[in-house]
């Protein structure tokens, strides 16, 4: 299996499925829909969708099935980057090589745009695929518990906001990448499992893997932001320093930095080892989040 | 029946259900939930919750089912005004006579508290009461449509903003207003009946109602900014005025505004004859819509 490959693949079909799941441009209001267009095809990773598909397939999921689901998943994790990059927030002009959505639509169509993709990607969840109700379900509560304040996404963007130029325990800056980028990292394996009909101990053991993967991926992000151009990046590198922010190299420096990715990536590992089916896939992901050079 | 009973009693229960539904403001992220909890118990007058328990209590549903959706629909109006209230978009200090989210909290906080009203009331909608999977997921797709951009929530707010300070006319006028408060007033009647099993021929004339009590009573919101002083509304009046906004009055003038808003509600009550059970408290919010003086 070559990790490349699949992951080319995923992504042509997750990127044709977003194309069929998101409005056209033309249609009216045509501004907000340029605008969603813009953020969610600016050239982003997809490791969240990649993962809800390589964690489905593992239990036999279709990929009909699992499209919608980490669709959804990719637009909440975009509407979440348009929202950060708001000069309100981190004030970020570059992302992924381009202009940000609100250097380009306003600030005022940029907040609507990651409204709509959050909205959107709810709309996705109930309305699309041929998943059963009851199973559709169980991903809307698990999806929008990771969407939101506790121990989520929107937690983890409060908490590194209050933290900025702050001094921060280990404990607090684990907490604020757990929400951060744990949690939808965390709801992407699980619900491709869930979308396959797994639960119960099997979807625990999984859930040790997608939690080892976030913080490892979270990790391999703050240091690719001390080590890496703006170039590779495709956005303005060495900026979590300049605003203080709280990152694993600024707390533990990095080679410990590298250090914790890498044993982080190793017992994701293990946490496959304990489930009965193919997980070279996942395997190959962990070791790739911590792998990649942006 | 006395509608402002019938009122009071609702908003007492959909003030204790919120609180309920709602992170309590000791639970970290403290500041996040302090925000949510500012701009929902900012008194906001519960029209489209006590809509939703009208309209399902008109068909037997129990209070009980309907609260977490009339809570959910609330929450979205909130988030829908705290982000209208922002500096990019409207720009207003003042909300039910006291100030905005982001002016308490500052713009970020309000951005994300914004964003966690919406992500929660999809939570509640997926999670709370005791609906059956399959009318939950029904209500899923109808209130994320309605939260959308497509003849939605955000597209009116789109179309409002594009307006400002342009020539526009009766059709694009009815459009943002179909939008912007339309479809959030239309899905809080629909989802009512649909807890209360209510489908078909009837829930079409349901609709009809609740499309005609929409737009009556964004006529006479857009009214009472022209005619009421900013004690009664709570927020800066002639602001709609000030800054060249599509309104009624402004396209219409103020008498045929009046009577269009009072044509509208006479056929929303003329819809509800048309049902087979008792519409005394649909009705009576129909006449509500238009004689209300904040």
């Amino acid at each position: 299996m070559n990790l490349q490959e699949y992951f080319d693949r995923c992504v042509v079909e997750i990127n044709r499925a977003l194309d069929n799941l998101l409005p056209p441009e033309k249609t009216a209001p045509e501004t907000i829909h340029k605008a969603m267009r813009y953020s969610v095809f600016a050239g982003g990773k997809r490791l969240r969708p990649v993962l809800t598909i390589a964690s489905g397939e593992a239990f036999g999921g279709s990929l009909e099935n699992l499209l919608p689901v980490a669709c959804a998943i990719e637009l909440i994790h975009t509407y979440s980057l348009i929202h950060d990059d708001l000069p309100a927030l981190d004030n970020d002009d570059l992302r992924r090589g381009r202009p940000t959505c609100h250097k380009v639509f306003g600030e005022a169509m940029a907040i609507l745009a990651g409204d709509a993709l959050l909205t959107r990607a709810f709309q996705i969840l109930a309305d699309e695929g041929g998943l059963p109700d009851a199973q559709r379900i169980l991903i809307l509560r698990e999806v929008s518990a990771a969407a939101g304040t506790i121990n989520a996404l929107i937690g983890g963007q409060v908490l590194d906001i209050q933290s900025e130029g702050k001094d921060i325990d280990k404990a607090g800056l684990e907490q604020i990448h757990r929400g951060k980028t744990g949690a939808m990292i965390r709801v992407a394996v699980r619900t491709g499992a869930i979308v396959a009909g797994v639960g119960g101990s099997t979807l625990d053991k999984l859930t040790v893997y997608a939690e080892k993967v976030g913080l490892a991926f979270q990790i391999a992000d703050d240091l690719l932001d001390v080590t890496a151009t703006s170039e590779q990046l495709g956005k303005t590198a060495g900026k979590d320093a300049a605003v203080n922010k709280a990152t694993y190299p600024a707390v533990y420096g990095i080679e410990t930095s590298k250090k914790l990715a890498l044993h982080l990536s190793n017992e994701a590992v293990e946490a496959l080892s304990r489930l009965d089916t193919n997980t070279e896939v996942l395997t190959s992901l962990a070791r790739f989040v911590v792998d990649r050079n942006s």
